[in-house]
């Protein structure tokens, strides 16, 4: 194999590419894929999916890929909004035309991929929502039995969404965390792999390939900061991981300026926020989270310390966003771009604003925002 | 402007490419693009969106683009499933990976473009669904006005998704058919374009990339036959101008065998399947249309007559599915494949099954099924 697994505190754990890998044996904190040789840009190919990026992801020659056409989400600009808002350029990254409508199928495809080479009897997960569903259709694409636990209060087109796949769906009284717990009881009983968020190394592979496409599409450059409307971390991880990468391959000059990753949340579920502004290096769990925006209802998210470190790398920086606000963004997203932006896509937009408002966000920046699933996931 | 619009049924009406353009004076039947000078296949870009073809589209320099990344969606080869059916080899092109997740994105973009190139003060057009969502966003993506108009009993998150864009809503006492009776008198009133299905030229346009797409994707060759779940008609027709464009522009080799074109109906609304079979030229509307496949419920299509000549001069074949086997088809793709297939995408596998088993579809063939739409725009 052509890479290995690192402690991505740094305890200096490691364990060999092909080994199953949960969480760090020493710390309990995640793991992450580093790649023992360089792949070179020129060796991407053209497929119309994130596979074009092969080379730089974990799949080892002979194990077999899974595709749905996941990735190649359109750039789109908006020069309009950029002026109003009060930045040089704005751009929005609209992952809701993933398949499955959101960002999750990138690293549920990619966990799904290793699940299947390992040999590994299925795979398991706890959702309230689009990691259950990207899960289910990856399971189904490659024929790998799946379970899902979701908690009973999920809404009814979620939990269909999840059947039409033909999966095993549990329902658990409680919240996400409950279904958590359910997840890992059972993992520990059937041999399934759970692939809850950053529980495992290889979702964030799969989330990385946002910050490839970022950069192709800018002609390989980078935008002075990125906007993420952040739940459990994978995606922020994701793409600063990408950018580290491109940087030590040689995809990117090793003088490029990076961007500053910036992180959205809920004003009502904002652990991250708090626990960045206060100077920590892990997040207190957010009591009594209350948001719209779904993806956003992490309070208590597994990746915190991953997550914080990469705003502190990137001199980045954390806003949270009140339900009024997050709600006038998804609108004026949508009926200024034609995306259809979901709740959390508005989050980030607003986020900019007040980030340009308060003087923390430079007017001659360049900024891309990412909406990471569909308004037509919340209207029922 | 580098085309001419011909009338669809040889009558001989010819006008100016840059003329606003709606149904053919002289025999009230729609109108279609003929380019000048054949575009070049090296022309073609590598852009991420269906704008890779713009040499083949109807677009002059100078005019203003508007995307959101509609097309470039991805053609799944499903190897079990053409065992099991019957076939040599079988692919599933997923259109629910659009933009507003379905391929009314293509037509409607291209409609928007014509308009605001030339000048027109808005857009308007009577939906019952994908067609009006696709409408709302591409008007709001391009900045010019635009008036829906849909039935009441349309479903509250098919309405939800409208408004999301900032657009004009009107709901209507009665069916299709009345919305389409009051776009038609407010398009005449306020100079806005009604764009409903092939009454202008351009939609026809931006769906034919589905045809260069597949083309594309199996390295410039075409499959014995293509499954297209037909409704309005505009899918099917515009798939087939492109295969015969691809052949007259040397894009393809002028001795290839060209795909056999297969409609599929909901047994329910079947006016295309009932008229090819009785040889007749055009549709008599259905009575009593019902069925759950809602863009499946055209009971008298204006694109009638070019829909049934397209199937006569391909060697084509119809197929009506009835609502049990549209069910266990869309089922049967969604857990086989991992795509979130639409009632129309089963409805199309569901009448391949049923042409294999009646021997109207060789076993050796390869047969592309397009899934139109996303599983979870029913799910509510």
């Amino acid at each position: 194999m052509p890479w290995t697994l690192h402690c991505t505190t740094g305890c200096g754990y490691q364990a060999p590419g092909h080994q199953l890998a949960s969480l760090c044996p020493q710390c309990a904190q995640p793991l992450a894929v580093a790649y023992d040789a360089a792949p070179a840009r020129d060796a991407l190919s053209d497929e119309w999916s994130l596979w074009r990026y092969a080379p730089a992801l974990p799949i080892a020659p002979g194990e077999a890929r899974v595709s749905l056409g996941e990735g190649m989400t359109p750039l789109v600009e908006l020069p309009a909004l950029a002026r109003e808002l009060g930045v040089h350029r704005l751009w929005v990254k609209d992952e809701g035309q993933n398949p499955t409508a959101s960002f999750k199928a990138r690293g549920l495809m990619m966990a799904v991929v290793r699940a299947k080479a390992l040999g590994l009897p299925g795979v398991c997960v706890p959702t309230a929502g689009n990691a259950g569903i990207a899960l289910a259709a990856y399971a189904a694409a490659a024929a790998l039995p799946a379970r899902i636990y979701a908690p009973r209060t999920t809404p009814p087109p979620i939990l269909g969404s999840i059947r039409a796949f033909g999966v095993e769906l549990e329902l658990v009284d409680g919240h996400i965390g409950d279904a958590g717990k359910a997840t890992m009881q059972f993992a520990k009983e059937s041999g399934y792999f759970n692939v809850a968020t950053v529980r495992e190394p290889y979702r964030v592979e799969g989330m990385k390939t946002m910050g490839f496409e970022l950069a192709e599409q800018l002609g390989w450059e980078l935008p002075d900061a990125i906007i993420y409307p952040t739940g459990g971390g994978e995606g922020t991880i994701g793409i600063w991981k990408a950018i580290n990468e491109m940087v030590a391959w040689g995809w990117l000059p090793s003088d490029v300026v990076k961007p500053r990753m910036i992180i959205a949340q809920a004003a009502g579920c904002a652990p991250l926020v708090r626990a960045f502004h206060a100077g920590e290096e892990k997040a207190t769990p957010w009591e009594n989270p209350v948001t719209h925006a779904s993806g956003l209802r992490v309070p208590g998210p597994l990746g915190d310390r991953w997550t914080l470190r990469t705003l502190r790398e990137s001199r980045g920086d954390a806003e949270a966003v009140d339900e009024d606000a997050i709600r006038a963004g998804t609108f004026t997203l949508a009926s200024r771009s034609g995306i259809d932006a979901a709740p959390e896509g508005g989050c980030a937009l607003a986020a900019t604003a007040q980030l340009v408002k308060t003087g923390r966000l430079a007017p001659e920046s360049t900024v891309v925002v990412f909406n990471t699933g569909s308004g037509a996931s919340y209207r029922w």
